[in-house]
């Protein structure tokens, strides 16, 4: 392999990737698919028919199953050693197909923003060249899917996690925050008759799941709506963007 | 009209558009393009540009002067005359297609990010249906093109603009902060010894330019391809990702 392709494909509908992504899809020798098992295997599903609508003569497909993450050390270091583990599922599935070079792995949403693809590929040995095409996120298909800019005018806005919102509480020095990678409804941790929220689920996708509202009135139904979509799919993703009201 | 389109179509890279953006011009009766004056000619070529890739029969396209920006009120109050003024631009081409029940806009970027086409949009009498098509944002661009991640792992970030980061200096509470909006490369107002850049003007374009560095190796070194860059080409977009170093 000379050369990695980290190709963003958006949120979940087809029609988020890009023309260049396409073009990437077409110039791959070889893609890498993950298994996560059972509850996610539609999202497989997803990057199969990306590429079958990418290109009429699809490049070679490799599979690899996800390790399993190991929590008892610490987030930090369980997410660091589950990296190096996937790395290894991806060199293994490389080197099966030496004649490849150009690999590429389809990323949900931008390989920039909490994902781990860049830094799994930091840890590939030889060391290939590594090009990234950016995707739609999950904010902007949230932002999009509710018709709001993220931004007030000429005002800044924090990209943060559910364990940061919970453990640290509202970031100061900004009225907008976009909160991801949160499975415990987290804003509840917040004096929430303050906030405005816009919370989506599957965001981009047919199953595209929208709330919208004070946050005091409408947490409960976010809360119910997440838990009975979560059990109805087997899996969920969701992201939400909160307001301090009165702006 | 009953519907206006609003569609993300990246960063100046015609391949950032993505398949949902291709779909939504073939499905417009109308584009309207802003015309900014010569300087800036070029964007109005490349939307030209993507609407005839995108489709063979192009809908019909109407160009706008995009009014001028008094500053003499205040920022904010500049910025919202200039929302009324370009609304009334808006209004009065899409009246000369009175049969045109699909009006599209192409915006930068995307629409969500630091952009005014959605206020714009609120200003129009009668209210369409507004319909967002997310699109590549300069930060996406930025990202990867220097292929890396913009937030640390589990890691916060906010966005800004240069008038905060002069007026505010570094944000609290993050390590990791992009700043658009900067015609006055406001990271000077720092303790550069404390920072890793990495910045980009035309990010996505064939013009692309890219700096990266510890903030107080490559200012000078930015700030004179910036100049020197605008002089040359008579415009310029530039962003860059600021973290503290040490992390």
């Amino acid at each position: 392999m000379t050369e990695l392709l980290l190709i963003g494909i958006g949120t979940g509908n087809p029609d988020h990737i890009t023309r260049e992504g396409i073009a990437a899809i077409r110039a791959a020798d070889l893609i890498l698919i993950p298994r996560k098992g059972a509850g996610k295997s539609d999202l497989a599903g997803l990057r199969e028919r990306i590429i079958a609508e990418a290109t009429d003569t699809p490049p070679q497909i490799a599979y690899f199953d996800i390790p399993a993450r190991r929590a008892e050390d610490g987030y930090l270091k369980g997410v660091d050693d589950w990296h190096d583990a996937i790395a290894l599922r991806w060199q293994a599935a490389i080197e099966e197909y030496p004649a490849a070079a150009r690999v590429a792995l389809l990323i949900w949403g931008d390989p920039s923003l909490y994902d781990s693809s860049l830094r799994i590929a930091a840890r590939l040995d030889p060391q290939p060249k590594v090009r990234v095409i950016p995707g739609i996120t999950a904010l902007q298909a949230l932002t999009a899917a509710h018709g709001i800019p993220v931004n007030e005018l000429g005002a800044p806005f924090l990209v943060t996690t559910g364990r940061r919102l919970r453990d640290e509480g509202w970031p100061p020095a900004t009225d907008t925050a976009s909160v991801m990678l949160d499975g415990e409804c987290s804003f509840q941790a917040l004096e929430m008759a303050d906030y405005h929220i816009w919370w989506g689920a599957y965001v981009g996708m047919e199953e595209q799941i929208l709330v919208a509202g004070p946050l005091d009135r409408v947490a409960s139904r976010i809360i119910e709506t997440r838990a009975r979509a979560r059990a109805d799919h087997g899996w969920i993703m969701d992201i939400y963007l909160l307001k301090k009201r009165g702006n």
